[in-house]
């Protein structure tokens, strides 16, 4: 299946340093909704998770998810990226969360985060979703 | 099963007007997320749906939710309602979604949004979630 494009008009949304809400789905079949930082390279998406996390063992066990990026300045600007878990690797030396730190935080703030065991989730773009007018429906 | 306690400190993302995720279960049982406007009584949460939307045919198949709502002043500080749809219901008038209009919208706006078929989703709150640290992980 071939790689959705994201359009020029949203990229931003992935290219930028915003909170995006990841849904999982949780072993009863029932549906969670957590903030996530994230990476975009192009291709694929990036998250790093603590490695006894919930949604990390939902992702384990049901590898598709959805990923929202909502403009913090138009809340009518948003992108749905659905996926799937291909990979979930060892972040030897922290070196993704050190990455994703510096994408996030401002210097004086990355020393708080703290040091765990952690992995380097990447997600395969399926599908988008950008209508508008969700606000009220 | 009684109702979870939402904290003092976190009841203000439920009373503001705050653009929440909500996930949803789609047929296939992969997960849906989408930003949606709510209101809160204090019991319930309500959402205001187009008659026709795949959110909304989500749920009428899996009546259980998964809601964030996230402090755009704090991305640390966050509210997951995890739930379950327990009505449905005509929205006759259009008289909720008025009131969603004007919790959201400011009065030179509201003209804008376009009348259609729609119904009130009213959420029963099973489960809270609210830890903090998500950022990186």
């Amino acid at each position: 299946m071939s790689a959705p494009v994201v359009p020029d008009s949203h990229a931003h949304l992935l290219e930028g340093a915003h909170v995006a809400q990841l849904a999982t789905v949780r072993p009863d079949g029932s549906p969670q909704c957590n903030p996530v930082w994230f990476s975009w390279d192009g291709a694929h998406l990036f998250l790093s998770q603590v490695a006894t996390t919930r949604k990390l063992r939902n992702m384990r066990r049901e590898p598709r998810v959805s990923l929202v990026v909502v403009d913090p300045n138009n809340p009518f600007h948003y992108l749905e990226v659905r996926g799937e878990v291909d990979t979930i690797e060892p972040d030897q030396g922290l070196v993704f969360l050190a990455s994703l730190t510096e994408r996030y935080l401002p210097p004086d703030r990355r020393a708080q985060l703290p040091v765990e065991d952690r992995v380097v989730v990447r997600i395969r773009p399926t599908a988008l979703a950008k209508e508008l007018g969700y606000g009220a429906g």
